[in-house]
């Protein structure tokens, strides 16, 4: 085992957009466990728009700060263990942050079955895959024959909601930036139609691809997007309010939506705001239905997989400007 | 019976501000019923803040067009009657415009109990009464010991949101123009507390006044008060959205509140867009509750009557101007 564990610390707090800047990479010594703790080998670290959100302030955790080790989620290993829970070996999710060891109390951390390629446990059927399954089908609550649009739809949820509305017969359009991205949705992932937001006229593309108008709307971004979808929903349209990646990587925003609460009214829209956690109670099943769909070739899952835990500060810029297609993260 | 028909026409849609200059007194004959058809005497018109939505567009409704007689749900009576289900003095409730006389098809009209004093077939017992109702049970599903923010407190709807929470042992914090309005909501109606959106500091005062956090805002206005409970709501909270009254008196607003969808997501608030019509298989339950508890002296009815046919159009600016407490009528 090594003796130094580099460590990618949080330097300052991004005012406006996020750079490289705002990281610095350390190397500190390799802690020990405690009693009731595990020393943990990180794996792979997982990269969320929602690691740039815990910079602006508290959300559903609390808000970082400057001079911590940055914070996210990662499949490590278990290297050592000071609780009967975990042995060495044992593969756990956790927030352990962007380093290559780190000491957890056991109960923290959640033990993840073996299953090959592990990277899934990351993607379709970690976080990405259960935030696309509980915000598609407990809040947007689509029907068979009804429209699904989804926005970021090239990201790690957005990839796979847009296939879950698929297997549950809607029409799906995605939401994603560039011509490229589109077609892969169309062509690869059997979306029926995407609509390119970098093209302007965001509420005559919709129009255009929704004839029917939209029942359900899965927002990733927030803002434009958010407000273009408003002026489309169908009466008693549903949207499943995930994420506002358009609003994390900057200042906080002055205004929102146009159309917020007149056509939540006049429209009887539903908006309902979750988080992956507020579901574990139906994990198992909804586990089972994404083994069965990935195991059937309904649901194709794609990774973004970056090397090295240098690199990790740029892969989170990347992320939010758009870069990646599917689950990205990094190998450590 | 008169030979002439006095009627208001809305002689222009209003850009800004609703003036008495966007309305014009006329006379006409009174009209005739055809088959299926009756004869109505309006009694009472009921005034309503949706009345100035209306002008802005199509809402659950078609937009109004300049000419027309104003539209507006009115207490009549039947004169006329070539339709076998109303004969003449049976009271009704429809949509029949802003004049003293009109023919509708029986079919648009709903008849009404006989019942004293007829007023509160407008107040609680009509759309006011009905939509605070279903509003908080439905979608704000307020539980006993939440705290409970209602806007336009001292409003028609507002009065009586309140007095229900209290029936549902909720604290209840009123939102309100002015002090004497507030001191009216909590000496009169019971609330808890009440908090003057004139004096500033909306997020201070809502802050002090629940201590606790917000579980369920109950939304009339839209706008700085809804963006203040955003920020004051708690995990889960749920929004009712029932309408938008600092809105609808002039230019569509730019934008949204600030926290949209921001708040939703992390706070996990649900928000839901109604209309009372929404809730028609669950009115007789609905009426039932009112009546049990205006008997029981639970909920006290505040109405606000106007006379004379020709003093709508002011009826109807000064409600827009928070003029009113309770439910506002114009008798003809």
């Amino acid at each position: 085992m090594a003796e130094t564990n580099r460590q990618i610390v949080l330097d300052q707090i991004p005012q406006g957009k996020l750079g490289p800047e705002h990281f610095k990479l350390v190397e500190a010594a390799v802690p020990h466990p405690g009693d009731g703790e595990v020393l943990v080998r990180t794996r792979y670290i997982s990269l969320d728009a929602a690691n740039r959100a815990w910079m602006q302030g508290a959300t559903y955790r609390s808000a970082l700060t400057s001079g911590q080790v940055m914070a996210g989620g990662s499949l490590s290993e278990v290297v050592e263990s000071r609780d009967p829970s975990l042995k060495p070996g044992d593969l756990v999710w956790g927030d352990v942050g962007w380093q290559e060891y780190a000491v957890a109390p056991a109960k923290r951390l959640a033990k993840l079955p073996a299953l090959e390629p592990v990277t899934h446990l990351l993607s379709v059927y970690g976080v990405a895959g259960l935030t696309a399954y509980f915000g598609l089908l407990e809040c947007g609550r689509p029907n068979a024959g009804e429209t699904v649009v989804v926005s970021a739809a090239a990201g790690s949820v957005g990839s796979l909601v847009g296939q879950i509305a698929k297997i549950k017969e809607c029409r799906v359009v995605g939401v994603a930036g560039g011509e490229a991205k589109g077609r892969w949705l169309v062509d690869e992932l059997g979306f029926d139609a995407a609509i390119d937001y970098k093209a302007g006229n965001l509420r005559g593309q919709l129009k255009a691809a929704c004839p029917d108008g939209v029942d359900v709307y899965f927002d990733n971004t927030g803002g434009d997007i958010l407000e273009a979808c408003l002026f489309a929903m169908n009466l008693h349209g549903r949207i499943a309010c995930c994420g506002a990646v358009s609003q994390y990587d900057g200042a906080a925003p002055a205004h929102g939506p146009r159309g917020v609460p007149g056509l939540i009214v006049t429209k009887r829209l539903t908006l309902k705001g979750f988080v992956v956690m507020d579901f574990d109670d139906k994990r198992e099943q909804a586990l089972k239905d994404l083994q069965t769909w990935v195991a059937e070739g309904k649901l194709k899952v794609q990774e973004d997989i970056l090397e090295g835990l240098e690199n990790t500060p740029a892969a989170l810029i990347g992320l939010l400007n758009g870069e990646n297609r599917g689950k990205r993260m990094v190998k450590v």
